[in-house]
């Protein structure tokens, strides 16, 4: 079953006023590692899978490329895009991903910040990626790394009596699916996967891993950012760029 | 500097105690699902890198393969496997594979299991695997998995005051290099690298990975070996194949 928290107004606003924040997780982390990893766009047809409300979709615009239609299951999140993002080659759509139609080998990227571990299906999600991306396309991708992804919800920061960190707890890591969660409302719906799932299923579907990135901050952003000093301790995302294989005729 | 643990006699007696009970780790979870992910040996050239005992090896030639190398930096384990392993085509030595020169694109097949992690410079490592395999040739290693590796020697199942697991502290995950532990005897020395770290140095120098496995064990397993429950909770082991690249001309 989808869940489309981000249109549960209590959450789209906490989650605004998070992003809203100059020092954020992922302006400071994801986002730069996310971008460092990009390939050339230019005249490109571009995918971005949860878009939210549109920036990396604009920005991919930015870059040369093409076309770019950005999708998201929320209401909330197309309208903002659509309203804050106008261009011609610009195209939102609120839909999920599994229920979209997409012509096979027509997209020569895809491009998915922190969306992938909302999406149940992952054989489904990567095998339709892997049929829409044309031979040589590229899959960029961050997700909520498995170590963090694995435990049931709990904060799993342990800490002493007096509130220093001791270590990171991790549990349940080999029991795949579900997680609910608190982070910002009640009941955040989550899939964790195993680190060996997520690739074993990019490969089984022709999809060659490039790159493999667990984001650690800069000192900069440590400065903007104290609590950024764990992810020394333990990664919060990963980030993935693989190539759909070309096919060589022999 | 290279740790020759296996040639402190207490360790190797202790080592030699663990391998021959009938239900270990290596038995029951890490041996089944790296032999799993053999390719075909008939007719190859297999190097084994720290084959131990020579047990690997000698199921190498088993398996058909034309000439099979076993090398390992204890004098205590290449003993014991000269003593008893004899064939005509297979060949231990004692020499560590950083010292070891060998030819370019000669070997179809390199095998290592356990053994990765004592081993400082991982770079040079895959770049002399790299070099030494053919075209269209394979790298199947186990190692100890980066969650549990991350640590700095300590026992990290925490536990309540009866003795109940809790779950599994990870930290100092993004800091890499020299982990000194008690494993069998004091001051063992092994190296922690990321995942991340450990992909992107396979495909940096050619090799492409077909197969990650995060062992799980089976039922029997289990009732086995009881502790091996905990292999749900967190992976001990990581297991990759990767395939030196076939560079096609155009």
């Amino acid at each position: 079953m989808k869940q489309n928290i981000y249109d549960n107004n209590t959450f789209f606003r906490k989650y605004q006023e998070i992003r809203a924040r100059e020092h954020n997780y992922n302006i400071l982390l994801e986002q730069p590692n996310f971008l460092a990893l990009l390939p050339s766009l230019k005249n490109k047809i571009v995918l971005d899978i949860g878009c939210g409300v549109g920036d990396f979709a604009a920005y991919c615009l930015k870059l040369g490329a093409k076309y770019v239609t950005g999708i998201d299951i929320s209401s909330n999140m197309i309208a903002h895009a659509k309203k804050h993002h106008v261009h011609d080659n610009l195209f939102f759509e609120q839909v999920a991903f599994e229920e979209m139609t997409v012509p096979a080998e027509t997209i020569d990227f895809i491009g998915s910040s922190l969306a992938f571990h909302y999406i149940a299906d992952f054989q489904l999600l990567i095998k339709k990626i892997s049929t829409a991306l044309c031979e040589g396309g590229v899959l960029l991708f961050s997700i909520e790394h498995p170590i963090v992804s694995a435990n049931m919800g709990k904060d799993n920061w342990i800490t002493t009596a007096e509130g220093n960190l001791l270590y990171f707890a991790i549990d349940n890591y080999q029991l795949e699916g579900l997680r609910t969660q608190h982070w910002l409302v009640d009941n955040v719906v989550k899939y964790h996967r195993t680190l060996s799932t997520i690739v074993n299923t990019l490969i089984e579907h022709g999809l060659q891993i490039e790159k493999m990135v667990e984001p650690i901050p800069t000192k900069d952003a440590v400065s903007n950012l104290q609590n950024l000093n764990r992810e020394f301790r333990r990664p919060s995302f990963l980030i993935i760029r693989a190539k759909k294989q070309i096919l060589t005729k022999m």
